[in-house]
């Protein structure tokens, strides 16, 4: 069988399961609205929902059943989903675009589009406390509230956007650079993998080899698209190639060169990997979801 | 003994105290300087720290040491200092100045603005899971997440500022002031109220009774704010008065006249202070904190 076309529908069918479920988990209830139509407008907006995937994943990895944690898996979709609007808005990457559609502040406003992404990132703490109704312990809620709110929060996924907003136009070294791709990318992923261990009632040392994976995942992934803007194909990619060398961003490939930029991608797979057997779970499924996230050609 | 001065003294106390442990709840370890800057920025910029005052009165109305609910305390501060930056924005009411000092986005940029509004919105849900370290049970702290993320999301306080923004330069009918009011600022005084009580052990008799409270003062607040815009003194109030008749906003003495404006006002005023008796619990701190807030001449 085609493992590769396993893994793709195997995504397709969680994306459903996850796109089927937002709707029940987003307060809509007495919200204004031109409010709920541009947080929804944003929320189903398509992506590959690789995050709640994720934390889904890794719960099956530990032979427990998914279904229990998919509040989680929703709330970190709306966190995710209200940064890409707040990136998005002028102040910010100024973008018009994404995914083909014009973002949140083009078709709505900004003043509506600060409030939805506020709104979504609110709502997905009390989304995290409904796990209760699954039988989740508080405990294990808090902790996820502690977690979300520390790896999304200002020395994560925010801490990540403000460096990248400050090295904009500028020359920036490798400890930069790791600081924007660990804390804007790889931190929401570190969450994921985390949530779904916490869920399935891991191990510390678990959940230390499953923070390895997130963390190496996310930075592969940079790695990645730092070495497709230079050799990938540009319809695939939807972006010009050669784009960030002719905006003179800092990328891997310029700062350690071609070489060694593949080499360090592929350390930090094999050390990804590695952390899961360490893990003792199943690792198939995550792996090829690295492979996925990682190998994509666009 | 004069029994305004000991108020203003009461509340300058719990002030101090909440300011002096602001510091020890926000994240700085990792947090790039800019974004700390721009959170300290208006998380230290004064202001009566009201909200945070009435989750430690209460519990004191209940008997408790307030010792317990401080990273409670906090926490709300930190909400309410987000939901500030973010109305300052240029998107939104574009304010350059607030209690005499440039607005944040004034001071750095917008982009760090929105970030740092952001990130006190994140922080404050981390810092309500540190009531832990207090040895309160994670079932009242999910809870606690839970309150807060409705009081302020999208049916709460970001509900109130969108249709805020979307009324603004319109006549607005009663249903639409109230939803205002309600929203954008009674809400986040029916969650301290109810914080107060949650952390004290409250029925959920109790808790009704203390959303009545937290809701008709947060409302006679704003009724008061509209009359005194008319009345009051130029010189105290510190914006100009009538300019809310000269912008042609909707208030309530333009929509149900000064007379029963008034009335309205006492009568919220008596329910809110009745409700405390039914609560059964000891009412003059926080009556009197409702009369300084509702009272106050600017």
């Amino acid at each position: 069988m085609n493992r590769s076309l396993d893994i793709q529908q195997y995504l397709q069918e969680k994306l459903k399961w996850i796109e089927s479920a937002l709707p029940s988990f987003i307060t809509r209830d007495n919200v204004p609205d031109r409010l709920l139509q541009s947080m929804e407008y944003s929320l189903y907006a398509g992506g590959k929902r690789i995050r709640p995937i994720l934390i889904l994943t890794t719960m099956e990895a530990f032979g427990k059943d998914p279904e229990t944690g998919l509040a989680a898996a929703c709330a970190v979709e709306m966190i995710h989903t209200y940064s890409l609007i707040h990136d998005d808005l002028p102040a910010m990457d100024d973008d018009d675009f994404r995914r083909g559609k014009p973002t949140n502040h083009k078709v709505f406003d900004e003043g509506t589009a600060i409030l939805a992404g506020d709104g979504l990132l609110t709502d997905a703490f009390r989304t995290l406390c409904t796990l209760s109704d699954k039988g989740v312990a508080p405990k294990t809620i808090v902790q996820l509230v502690s977690e979300l709110s520390y790896y999304a929060g200002p020395r994560g996924m925010v801490g990540g956007q403000m460096a990248d907003l400050q090295g904009e136009g500028k020359h920036l070294g490798l400890p930069e650079l790791q600081y924007i791709h660990q804390h804007k990318t790889a931190d929401l992923l570190i969450f994921c993998l985390r949530a779904g261990g916490l869920l399935s009632g891991a191990t510390p040392e678990q959940l230390e080899h499953l923070t390895t994976f997130g963390r190496n995942v996310g930075l592969a992934f940079q790695i990645q698209d730092d070495i497709l803007d230079i050799y990938g194909d540009e319809a695939k990619l939807g972006k010009p190639v050669g784009s960030d060398e002719a905006n003179e961003k800092s990328t891997y490939p310029s700062l350690i060169g071609l070489e060694k930029s593949k080499e360090l991608l592929e350390s930090l797979v094999a050390e990804a990997k590695e952390s899961l057997v360490k893990a003792d779970i199943a690792c198939d499924t995550l792996n090829q979801i690295a492979d996925f996230i990682i190998k994509r050609e666009s």
